[in-house]
């Protein structure tokens, strides 16, 4: 697929959404983008405006990723969460989201604090992981390691639900563990919470989000990366009925194409995660 | 394979081990059982004494294991990880751990207080994992996980290096991860460093083995069960030679049936993980 094709593809999506979407385009785009802080014209490719109005403002990608056409490098959020990922590795992470102005690195807390050296004077995020992957630490542990990755330099967090507490009925304990985590947010930081969908019954899919939004997060997000599946439209769906049209919905893995992509927004995904970007910005006509 | 049988193999393996082992082997159980502040007679089942001694005082186990002959169910660490794991599992953990006077019950950090309340005047262990399974989080949030864990009850800990910063070469800041969660570590109190085998070189291996042993950990383990394969003999031989005769070899992964756990004995191991001692425990005719 080539730029062309690319932005026909855009404009064939954004005319779908639209066709399907009650509320004014600009108001969804203004709820989902409320972390860009006034610099979402880079950050988001506006240069796509319509396309991002509809939500997806991110694409994850990983290392060796080429150079995109029109503002779809900015969507990207660059991702390397592997345990033997090396330095050197998180090194070309770095490098490639400034060469191509990707909107963060998400990397484990370990390299935090080198992202960020690396990438000083770089308009690029840095986003970590917290509790992560199983989300089975304790709450004010999750909030300690919160607290130190934002202190080093983390702007945004995808943190895990304790699944088995979920499992459990105890949504005031799973609550109390995005509580923790939000209560550490600082001013334009961005807190994910991730519901691991390929573990959960749609109920319980409905019951994290819905516990998600009242203590505050700003997305949830399906997937680790590290459990049995990843997002599919149907969970992107009902996640995005259960959130409401406010807060943010990250799809991570099993958005393998463009086409996925499309269908993931249309369902209400406004993130799209790692794996997906690969493909989708090769296809792009990187 | 009945009782009988397995008295038999347990002689054979104690014969065999005993023809290798340059060292008393009443040394090498002391040194290996030194966590057992003299209760060792009843968690380590010492019925089999000479199995015992020659390092084997733990197997691992899983939800739903049966009777044990002989004192084989003292030597059996009780282990729940699943991120999706309920409390009822975890309950059915307990109850089975206090009923058979299994060694430990192994959970993720979030259900160790309620291991300890259901385990109240009952001589069974709570182990929990640190920085799991990744291991990439910063080194005082690792202890300030193992710290809360302790509060509430956990007595030994299983932690994982920084795989990446291993891979990276940069021994002096995994050393320094190692040595955070041990100085955490109470009186009594057992670490035990879980060094990924599957994701290192055999240079590694033995890299990652010596500067726990510097930094005082009391057991090297080979496996998370959440990476891509578990123990081999040739790693427990290699962690063996490399951590010398007074730090335990953990093995965990990959122990079959009990001609595994026969040869990883004999390579070193002296204790074996949680899927092994399903598997074994009813070959022993539980």
């Amino acid at each position: 697929m080539n730029e062309v094709e690319f932005e026909a593809l855009v404009e064939k999506i954004t005319a779908d959404i639209h066709a399907k979407m009650s509320k004014p385009v600009r108001a969804v785009r203004d709820a989902v983008c409320s972390d860009c802080t006034g610099k979402c014209a880079r950050r988001c490719g506006f240069k796509m405006d319509d396309f991002v109005s509809a939500g997806a403002c991110r694409i994850g990608g990983a290392p060796g990723i080429g150079n995109l056409a029109g503002g779809a490098s900015a969507m990207i959020d660059h991702t390397l969460l592997r345990p033997d990922a090396t330095e050197s590795e998180v090194d070309q992470l770095c490098d490639e989201a400034a060469e191509h102005a990707f909107a963060s690195v998400c990397v484990n807390p370990v390299f935090v604090e080198r992202c960020r050296r690396r990438l000083e004077g770089v308009e690029v995020k840095t986003c970590t992981v917290i509790g992560f992957p199983l989300g089975a630490t304790l709450p004010d542990v999750k909030a300690s390691e919160a607290r130190r990755v934002q202190d080093l330099g983390a702007e945004e967090l995808d943190m895990v639900i304790p699944v088995g507490l979920l499992k459990s009925a105890r949504h005031d304990l799973v609550q109390a563990h995005v509580e923790a985590v939000v209560a550490t947010r600082a001013p334009g930081h961005v807190v994910k919470v991730i519901i691991e969908t390929c573990l959960l019954t749609d109920d319980e899919k409905r019951a994290a989000c819905r516990l998600s939004v009242a203590a505050g997060a700003d997305y949830v997000k399906t997937s680790t990366g590290f459990s049995t599946g990843g997002a599919t439209v149907q969970d992107i769906g009902l996640m995005r009925e259960a959130v409401g049209p406010a807060v943010g919905v990250k799809a991570s893995g099993g958005v393998k194409d463009l086409e996925t992509l499309e269908r993931m927004v249309e369902a209400g995904a406004t993130r799209i995660g790692a794996s997906a970007g690969v493909k989708i910005v090769r296809e792009a006509g990187a």
